[in-house]
């Protein structure tokens, strides 16, 4: 099936994938007495007295906004605010329907990072956390940095925390099907952006050996690197000094992880490898390498962003649970320890036994991962309080 | 049955009136390619190259937000954003119920005009509509000014408009009920705020004789205006010059309509009143008297903003379906025609055979009535077109 082509037909067809229904019933004067006027009146006068109430009389508890500005949409770039609304509610839809989670698509006609930061404060009541999205790097740093800081309910940009978190749970997994030791890895990651810094500082955490993080123009240095936030991955990375581009890197790496652009690498350098090799080419909707052409080049285990093929790394898998443990025991940020339990838990739902070069994660609707996600994640909450 | 304690209880039982849900199936590799990834940077990109399509491609068409400062909800005045969420969410439940429209609640935590414009156009990409609500005047005189300035979706600020449309028709139906001409009618506003101000300037529109608009003060005159709103209509009404305080207003009066506070109206000046008295004590929760009270007092007929009594004078009939009507014909603005064609179709959803002193109004949960406002808005504003 032509996925985008179909896809435009039914997004014309289904005019919105969310929709929002009534929880309460309001057709008789005694019942809108009691869940609009007069009676609510008592529930804004309790909130008015103790603002935390409003986690437990409103819906603010479950409630989640998908905000994006519109600037990093998939691998699609800055196409307006407007224009990454369907990814924002698919967003939603997949929220509910894989974390119970309450989704409200957003989107900002600001790229200014101080204005982006403020508005989200001043709609901050409303929510029992915040989900960021699809916005541009570097200024998602700051934006996400800056929240976190000032409001007291989790805050998450996907697009780092959600990526590092899933690429994780695969890379745990696929290391231990070609019998290497997490600690032995060399990693090259393509893409120096959100995702690609958030996926190495992940991985550092993890203990894995070393990394080398590219962009466009080859290896971030810090000499090289384009903002603050690349510098500061360059000098935590790249302990053996190396220099050079994309196809330099890769030479002898154990992993090579893409959250860049379509077809930046060759089965030639797939072929340089190390044996057992792992490619996570995730970019989307085309990616840095096929699965097949990467299979042919030697590939031990492939993975990529497409739900087409086998080995689908996405956040898919991350964010409902990630938010549905959060709201579940009120945390009040999304810590490295919750992220870990996260990433953890996703690669333990593939069995020992069920572990094979075409399944390596969990399948993206599998509620049983969702589960255990959000329960790692309230777990790890709970011992964080 | 004590409807505010027991409400209480039930909005802890319900933790929230709405919730969101997804239109779209995610179960199956297939369904997740068309609703999210791959699938969904077609419907992107086609909204990148024509933003308008985000009105077919998204469920922006669809979409409003009731959003609030908190500075004055129902008659409690400033309890603060995240205490006017049960007002909100219970409008949303009521925005879907009764009109089909997907409402978000959302509250702000600012009072300063300008950022109140600003954050509230910043997503207006977002949505379909906007919908303001429970926002102190002056304050929201100028921002609803200002995002119907600059916005090309309809903007509405109920507590405005609503109660003005909803009070005219019951007017209207009122005044049918005593034998008496519209034009002819002398009138006396209680409420010099958002709602007092917005009823004056509609029945002017709709031709009634005269208009005398106090508030806590009395008379509000050029000269003792507070604000600019309020000197605007003071110089639009009081013809025969009267000055004084409510009391001295009301006398002879044909009308008086209450948009203030509890239990500033007593019998003796509703006995002062001409023959065949109307008094619309719409204060909420607590009345300016009683509907008891002013029966006794002589008044041929009384509304009220409750539920649990006859006539209720409430803006329910009014939002859902001036949304409905609005969205579905994708209106720009919500014009003073639309408004006007919502008042007569509420009224004449009372026949002269059912219009009675206890009956002037449908029921705010009668369904035939919402159909009725939607139909009449939209063909409002085709006309417009």
């Amino acid at each position: 099936m032509d996925y985008r082509k179909e896809s435009l037909k039914k997004h014309a067809e289904w005019r919105g994938k969310i929709e929002v229904v009534p929880r309460v019933e309001v057709d008789s004067r005694e019942k809108l007495s009691l869940a609009y006027t007069p009676g609510v009146a008592e529930p804004c006068l309790a909130i008015r007295d103790d603002p935390e109430k409003s986690f437990t009389l409103t819906r603010r508890w479950n409630t989640v906004p998908v905000i994006t500005d519109g600037t990093a949409i998939l691998g699609l770039g800055d196409i307006g605010p407007e224009a990454g609304m369907p990814v924002m509610e698919g967003k939603c839809a997949l929220f509910k329907a894989f974390g119970g989670v309450d989704a409200i698509p957003l989107c900002i006609r600001s790229k200014d990072t101080d204005e982006i930061v403020r508005t989200i404060e001043l709609l901050a009541g409303s929510f029992g956390g915040i989900n960021l999205e699809d916005i541009a790097a570097p200024r998602c740093f700051e934006i996400e940095r800056r929240l976190k800081e000032d409001l007291d309910i989790p805050v998450f940009h996907d697009d780092q925390h959600g990526t590092a978190i899933v690429v994780s749970a695969a890379l745990l997994n696929a290391a231990k099907l070609v019998g290497k030791e997490v600690s032995a890895l060399n990693v090259v990651i393509n893409g120096a952006g959100a995702a690609g810094i958030s996926i190495a500082k992940f991985l550092l955490n993890l203990g894995v050996g070393d990394i080398i993080i590219c962009d466009r123009k080859g290896i971030v240095t810090e000499e090289t690197a384009a903002n603050d936030a690349q510098r500061g991955i360059a000098a935590l990375t790249n302990q053996r000094g190396c220099s050079g581009l994309l196809f330099d890197a890769m030479k002898g790496a154990d992993v090579f992880i893409g959250v860049s652009g379509p077809n930046c690498v060759t089965k030639e350098m797939v072929r340089s490898m190390a044996e057992g090799a792992i490619v996570f080419a995730c970019a989307n909707p085309v990616p840095e390498i096929s699965r097949e052409d990467a299979l042919e080049a030697g590939a031990a285990v492939v993975g990529t962003g497409s739900s087409e093929k086998p080995n689908q790394i996405n956040n898919v898998l991350v964010f409902p649970g990630i938010f549905r443990g959060a709201l579940d025991v009120r945390a009040k940020d999304i810590t490295f320890e919750m992220m870990l339990a996260a990433s953890r838990a996703i690669a333990s739902c593939v069995s020992d036994a069920e572990l094979s070069r075409d399944y390596i994660l969990p399948y993206a609707y599998d509620m049983k991962a969702h589960k255990a996600v959000a329960e790692a994640v309230a777990e790890a909450a709970r011992r964080a309080l």
